[in-house]
């Protein structure tokens, strides 16, 4: 460097044209020289000092590799296990045909479902004539949630015969109907207070609000705006099995009178979706088949022998098929399936996951991985709570509970395994959290990004390996392991 | 879709701005409502028509997904095979001291070197005086270089006690003479036809020009323009020994009378650039002990049987260390060693390398990946041939012939086998530009630019099992090759 960083804006842009004069002088001069001269004074590319930061090929390289990488383990995988997917063993674990005969448990469970549900409208019916005094109704409805969320553990747990997957979707549909019928309770209740306190000012008319008819227009889901706007259905009216099926059908977990809708179903886009679903379901199983039962088999041993080099190579082994069949899952539930159900049922917000990767610290993954329970819990836990006069720390841990609860729910049911992981994974958040706001602050947002994606890849494959480490254990006993050991 | 696309311009903006008073509107009324409205109609993200494209998480997802995936083989390579890397046996294998006792043939020709070199500066000193004439000049010349290609050739193939390491850095420095000598010999052919031309048109005058010191200015990498310019050196004042070294030393290939220069060694660059190269080289001996050579043994049963899912998953798994070893070894040339000599040598011009990694098409590749070589290239064969009256594309092809008589050569030569697999890998980027131009052309830029990595990453450690391959069956004979398949 010529040293003379102390020179005024003016003087340096002055001295930098002057360079370049000197520059241009020089290459005249030379070019004059019999020799050809090529070179003039330049750095090089990867030096700070050239200013260059046009690195954009490297992304290609990392996909490249990324696929390259996959594709051989795919090949050493065939070498070693040869072809493991098998459509019709699955056909058996989603059905537990083959243990119990013609006993379908999860089917039973799964329409018994449909006796909460009534029970839930019939007690609302009953609290808006006023036949059931609020107390009890309340009460009433709490038991039903209670016994709604008890039936899957006390029935998986005494009955034989469910399969793994058939406890798996019991459970989940259980978890559902429960947020769903809580929504629809506690909705139900606003519009009822509201309607008394009307009542009782004397105030009280009925709204029949229409919309304006503004003329027509474009919405991009096919949006029912060029229609005339019927009525608003209003509280009680709301309260019948047409209604309420719609909402145990809708893709959310948050109830409301009036539902936006489209207008039509779209038939390509509707295919698109069914397409994906049955081919991404069929991905999910061959990985499972292919590449996470033998790599779980093998973490067995030297998850027992506390074998952590062994069981860290085991982890990432197992973490790569694990993430992408999570990608697929969570592309086939949050965008296939729920925008199938949501144009079968004409319903227009599919705002079912939010930009998740490109989160930079855990808060924000959990506010938008999710939207359903997301909406579900501010809605209903969160917000509720805070007009309650707790404050907005304790609302927030609650609803954190409350999530801790329902992932151990749905993993240690269907597993009859009833450890904690999956709850300290959940716990294990909070710390996850501050390091990733930590990183945030102090080495920029994609370090963040960096953890949460970390926090994804590697968090999921462990607890995967502890629960099926514990249910080895708690199903087989410990001499199994030692017969592995010697596999 | 509302359906009304075939609506002006105009017509199309208000009805949305219709629509979005609708929505308005709509929400207006719904918020009046007693069960608290949270829906609204929208599109998934994942959606065409949401027209959301921000997916640069999933870019840290690639680079987190692609360090987990190579943490894993590291720790699978280490349980599998131990720590390989053992520095002392490099020191062997780089002097070859086990082999051949006290004899260092190597340095014995790295030495021997300086002889063509002297007599290529006393041929044209003789030439510029007159003593030698232009006919014989040129033939002494000619010999003299074709002998200094051929020393090495001999040597190794005659005379035991080669190491690996030192046949090939014979190989590399005798190349990179021949290929500095001929643009000196050129060079100076350049200026003794102008000198005569100006004589016999008695114009010729010393032309003492020295640039016009403008005042002082900056410069990045200290280029020396605020001292006063010293007169160019002409031709034949260049002829002597010390500007000779000094441009064997120089990171070009391309001879010229006045480099440009900088005006001090900045000291914290050179220690950054001497400890990068002194790392950067233990690295790549130590992915080559612990990774690329178990992996090519490994490859030698599958290759020699024609295995071709095996011989996949081997050429795969060579890849990643391999083009990891490269990526290395071209940072350390290219940036940290030809720098350091850049930077000890005063010399101004750092363009060794452009944003090759960037490049869409396989020639793009070719022109910016070798600086000093494709600018040689373009100034003393392309150039020329094109002023002898050769067409571009013969002139192109001359210079790829040449290209790949190199590659050829200094692959052969240290290997003492004598097959063409680097020379038909230069061929091979015929067809890969077309195709690559073909896939930039149809499938954008970036296709390109995979063709170019893939090409790159599976290229080289394709060449290199099939000349371990031979160099196996060479020296050994099939016999070790049934040998290992035993073990």
């Amino acid at each position: 460097m010529s040293g003379d960083h102390d020179g005024l804006r003016l003087r340096r842009t002055q001295s930098v044209t002057r360079a370049e004069e000197i520059q241009a002088e020089e290459l005249r001069v030379r070019r004059l020289q019999p020799d050809k001269p090529c070179h003039k004074p330049r750095d090089s590319l990867f030096s700070w000092t050239s200013g260059f930061d046009n690195f954009t090929g490297f992304v290609t390289w990392a996909f490249l590799l990324l696929f390259m990488g996959g594709l051989r383990l795919l090949l050493e995988n065939f070498i070693k296990y040869g072809i493991r997917v098998d459509p019709i063993q699955w056909v058996y674990v989603l059905t537990g045909q083959d243990d119990s005969g013609s006993e379908h448990p999860s089917l039973i469970l799964l329409l018994y479902s449909l006796v909460p549900v009534v029970l839930c409208l019939l007690t609302e019916k009953g609290l808006s004539v006023d036949i059931i005094p609020n107390g009890p109704g309340l009460i009433i409805h709490v038991i039903n949630l209670l016994v709604l969320v008890m039936i899957p553990i006390v029935a998986i747990q005494i009955k034989d015969g469910f399969s793994l997957m058939g406890a798996t979707s019991v459970s989940f549909i259980y978890c559902v109907l429960f947020l769903k019928l809580w929504s629809y309770v506690q909705v139900n209740m606003w519009c009822r207070t509201q309607q008394r306190r009307s009542k009782t000012n004397h105030s009280f008319r009925r709204q029949s609000l229409s919309f304006s008819n503004l003329g027509s227009g474009e919405s991009k889901n096919g949006y029912n705006d060029d229609h005339e706007h019927e009525e608003l259905v209003q509280y009680p009216d709301n309260l019948h099995l047409r209604d309420l099926f719609y909402f145990m059908l809708a893709p959310t977990l948050c109830y409301e009178l009036n539902f936006p809708k489209t207008s039509r179903i779209r038939k390509r886009f509707l295919l698109k979706r069914i397409i994906e679903v049955v081919i991404g379901i069929q991905l999910i199983l061959a990985v499972m088949q292919q590449y996470m039962v033998p790599s779980v088999k093998n973490s067995l041993i030297p998850f027992s022998n506390m074998d952590i080099t062994k069981a860290s190579e085991r982890l990432l082994k197992l973490a790569i098929p694990n993430h992408l069949a999570w990608l697929c899952f969570f592309y086939i539930i949050f965008h296939s399936f729920m925008n199938l159900m949501g144009e079968l049922m004409h319903f227009a917000d599919r705002n079912f996951y939010s930009d998740w990767w490109n989160s930079n610290n855990i808060d924000t993954f959990w506010r938008t991985w999710n939207m359903p329970v997301h909406r579900w819990a501010i809605r209903h836990v969160y917000l509720p709570c805070v007009s309650m006069g707790y404050s907005r720390l304790s609302a927030s841990i609650f609803v954190f509970f409350i999530s801790a609860f329902f992932h151990e729910y749905m993993v240690s049911v269907p597993l009859k395994t009833f450890k904690i992981w999956a709850f300290m994974g959940m716990m294990g958040q909070v710390p996850l959290s501050l390091i990733s706001k930590y990183m945030e602050r102090h080495f920029g947002p994609r370090m963040g990004n960096v953890v949460v994606w970390a926090s994804l890849i590697l968090g999921q494959p462990l607890c995967v390996m502890m629960y099926y480490h514990d249910y080895v254990i708690t199903h087989f006993g410990k001499d199994l392991l030692e017969d592995y050991s010697h596999v």
